[in-house]
């Protein structure tokens, strides 16, 4: 059924390419899995942000999984010398916006084909622009989940006047028991020290006031129970934090959500950038990690622009070279498949 | 315990005052009882806010709830053709930033006793920058819920691309149940409808995707639940929305969320509006009207400013001289005590 084709090694140009505004590009090759048929805008907007990443980033290398003539019209666009460093796998399916999660059960669709092909070492990451529920269901299908992490996490990482705030989950599951949000509490601890390289990084739990006690039920539970328990890379819980933290982060680095509330607030911020017509650089890149399964996974939302899904590929790209997983993984003193 | 003194009308004058770019006023006396001692930095900032309004409105009476000096300091600070629109109401316990929201149950404090100005009549509305558990708390205690309206709201309006968009519940109570969010659709379409003239409202309830379905048990058991019935001022529900339509509100004009997640909304995006520094008359005033008790209620937030709390009474006084409460009341049906 798939006939995938693999990557070959290309001239790697080193002058006169246009690199995105804060998107780091260092050396060494990445190969990254792109779902053509994920999001609102797909195709078009999936090809043009997979042109960008292309022309800014050198040692990059795309799995195109999707329709051999969308892949085409991609390659197409290419300068020659650029077209060895993209290849193809045939697939025509897709888990629609619309669709349940649970599409993403049938293997023969865009994000699933991603996925196998990070799980069988053709790719070194993959990015979808998909609904994310399909991702993180075919993620975990396929790549597996770390020992001692029931719910991935999908991380956010935001502009702070303080410097990058980590927030998670951003939409990955919904439940907001203290066991979950306390392990998420790690996760991001140990993303914010890898990634961002934040040192003793400040972990809050977003709730509705900074006194304890306030918040909700499930917040009031978890509270306490995120205190008790010890963090990864010297990291300190500094208990509640209110919504403002997400763009101020005077006082947190971290801040854990549950997926329902991370998502609300992630996406009423960026439509808040995007009405404050801030500079593009300064808005927060619309792409999150989902970190706990066995590979690296980037979701850009389903309302991506051709510059999101840059940066999504940028980001997964930069994971894979940073050998990030390893080490949150690592730091977190699981397995991580 | 407590000595009211009656507030005097005073002379209007009628030019050269300084009034802060948006906020509307209109004429009509407006007696607004002020808790001096709720806030952070109360009362420093609540002072400042209550001369500032003072200042911007030459119809606006302020009934200061709090410790006798320190209204005193406040009204030393006026012009002295405007003291005789300030009266004082001594009173010294305040339930603190940090106590529980039953602290209100105490008849002690600057809140109740604000509350029970309004429902004596002594004043037309009160503002508090306390904590808002425990102006709620207050207010239904003292002043009684609408019939039918189990759970109040708190109403915010945030600025957006189209126009005023209201988004509440922002932290009156935590319930997501079908019913309470059904009931907050059909205030949030009156609010909209009386303060802010806006002709059909568009409804959405805030969740994490547009297509039906998307979003935890509660949004999709609230989804068809509020779908099926009607709403007032020809009212139109649009189903689900998104974070971004806060700010954006390409798709409503009205935003229903539970109370936990409004709140972390809504601070996220204040946040944002902050790092963006966009001109204070576009930032969302911070203050929200508390909507389904027997008078009008202004809950400024415990960080506010001078400005937000001169914010928080200009909107007092608006609801007052709008009759905006039993216009809202009248338009759903009920009884508002």
């Amino acid at each position: 059924m798939e006939h995938p084709t693999p990557g070959r090694e290309a001239p790697v140009p080193t002058a006169g390419r246009h690199r995105p505004a804060g998107v780091p590009v260092e050396p060494g090759i990445a190969r990254i899995a792109v779902d053509l048929l994920g999001g609102d805008g797909a195709p078009a907007v999936v090809v043009d942000g997979a042109l960008r990443a292309c022309s800014a980033d050198p040692d990059l290398h795309l799995l195109l999984v999707g329709p051999p003539e969308v892949a085409g019209e991609l390659v197409g666009a290419l300068p020659q010398a650029d077209r060895d460093r993209v290849s193809v796998r045939p697939v025509r399916a897709v888990v629609g916006m619309a669709d349940a999660p649970t599409g993403a059960k049938r293997p023969d669709t865009t994000v699933r084909a991603a996925v196998a092909a990070v799980a069988e070492g053709g790719a070194d990451a993959l990015v979808s622009a998909g609904a994310s529920g399909a991702t993180v269901t075919a993620a975990v299908l396929g790549l597996g989940r770390w020992s001692g992490v029931r719910r991935p996490a999908l991380v956010a990482t935001l502009p702070a006047e303080s410097g990058p705030v980590v927030l998670l989950d951003v939409g990955a599951s919904f439940e907001a028991r203290p066991g979950t949000l306390a392990r998420h509490a790690a996760l991001g601890a140990a993303y914010a020290a890898t990634v961002h390289k934040v040192r003793h990084p400040r972990v809050g739990l977003l709730s509705i006031g900074t006194e304890p006690g306030k918040g909700d039920r499930a917040r009031r539970a978890a509270d306490p129970f995120i205190a008790a328990q010890s963090l990864p890379s010297e990291a300190r819980y500094v208990g509640l934090v209110e919504g403002y933290e997400v763009s101020l982060g005077a006082h947190a680095d971290v801040i854990v959500a549950d997926g329902f509330t991370g998502n609300v607030l992630l996406k009423g911020i960026e439509g808040t950038y995007t009405r404050c017509r801030q500079d593009r650089s300064e808005t927060p890149p619309r792409a999150a990690a989902l970190v706990g399964v066995g590979g690296v996974v980037i979701v850009c939302h389903g309302a991506a622009t051709g510059a999101d899904v840059a940066s999504g590929i940028a980001l997964a790209a930069h994971l894979h070279r940073r050998a990030a997983a390893t080490e949150i993984a690592t730091l977190l003193g699981v397995s991580h498949g």
